[in-house]
């Protein structure tokens, strides 16, 4: 793959076990790689690791100089498996303690009877995090720097990214293109291969499928050039056309 | 979380734009952990990252040392972005080239009309490596020391493992035990921590759920000792019962 002219790159990082040992199934990085896709932020790496104070501190302090943006998702709830917030303090070395505006918005969210010692330690933060608001369950998300700490129940932490927009600077748009044919890859390497040679600033992805009983293979086509993205386009159905490839959609 | 006392352990590196971008959800992290579970292997770090060779060697290079296995998915097929096996060449400096025994495989897959160039392209490897073999489609995976490239085609890979193994030496076999409630977890936190305290070789984790309306928790108990499971399943059960929180599944 070409390197592609886009500053604004980010790493996600999902904490938690459950999805190391195969428990639960992550669908949180890909819906934050396209909402930040469309805010023009590219995704390049992703790490899921153990919820273990020593491996998150490592791994922030490894990505916080390598990325615009880092995500976290998961280990902000209130159990004793929940130590995101403790930890990414540790890797800034800030203190951790209460927020005065997350245990405002915490105290009024609970009856008094019902904001227990765990509910109240989702309002401990690093020291200085400012807070990213939750319209769906009260407790907030966190920013530290360029660490911005998500939950990891997937509706909460799609409500959350609303009014994360405004945070989030981003490059050019990613635009993509995608023509799906009835064929196999090997079929259409060797012509897809010469067209990506010619275009240095956009990526050519080739992905092949099984649907409805038929094998096909999806083209992507991706850069931030719209017109490099057209110009490959005309190029890859042309060839198609003479191989008489069945194009399914374009 | 506790360190369990397992010595086997492994990271999955899936390799794919297609991932990063959120176009396609991987399913292949869930299923490998399970299965290598099963072997008495557990994944404690996944990566995902981008099908370009400088961050497949850097990766490689990064991981070989500190995982007893790194499987990795993705790139090993015929197109221009299929760069896996070149990389891991690279990453361990070996020659890349013909596997004498994967050309002959695949030069019976198909029929000598069908025999093109990207297709022989699955034939090569880094040398000296050795063959995972493919029931379902052909073209074979490869084993380089103790990296185990696979393919992404979900279906594809699942057909791959159960030849493989004989070639994985696990630990003692990770079990577990769930406990599904009716609460919320800032109900349980306290008691939960008070049992994590007692058992240094479990793990629990605690994790919420939405379910057909109703809100709750499932507790999930982890270690390679049965014993230990079942004294902290007891405490568990016994505290929940305590609280009169309503038991869904144990």
């Amino acid at each position: 793959m070409k390197k592609t002219n886009i500053k604004a790159h980010a790493t996600i990082v999902v904490i938690g076990n459950e999805i190391l040992s195969g428990r639960t199934q992550d669908i949180n990085v890909s819906f934050l790689s396209k909402w930040l896709n469309n805010l023009g932020v590219r995704v390049t790496e992703v790490r899921i690791i153990e919820d273990r104070e020593s491996s998150i501190v490592k791994t922030i302090n490894e990505l916080k100089n390598k990325f615009k943006y880092i995500f976290t998702t998961g280990g902000i709830g209130p159990t004793h498996d929940d130590i995101t917030s403790k930890s990414i303090a540790k890797a800034f070395k800030l203190k951790y303690g209460f927020h005065e505006e997350a245990y405002k918005i915490l105290e009024k969210y609970y009856k008094s009877s019902e904001f227990s010692e765990g509910r109240k330690k989702m309002a401990k933060t690093p020291a200085g995090a400012s807070l990213i608001y939750n319209p769906s369950s009260g407790a907030p998300g966190f920013i530290v720097e360029n660490v911005f700490c998500l939950p990891g129940v997937p509706s909460i932490l799609k409500s959350m990214t609303d009014g994360l927009k405004d945070k989030i600077v981003g490059g050019k748009k990613i635009l993509s293109k995608t023509i799906s044919v009835h064929t196999v890859e090997s079929e259409i390497a060797k012509s897809l291969e010469k067209v990506q040679k010619q275009f240095k600033n956009v990526e050519i992805g080739s992905y092949p499928f099984f649907r409805l009983g038929k094998i096909g293979v999806s083209i992507v086509i991706r850069s931030t050039k719209k017109k490099q993205i057209d110009y490959c386009y005309k190029q890859i159905v042309n060839f198609l056309k003479k191989k008489e490839v069945h194009i399914i959609e374009r």
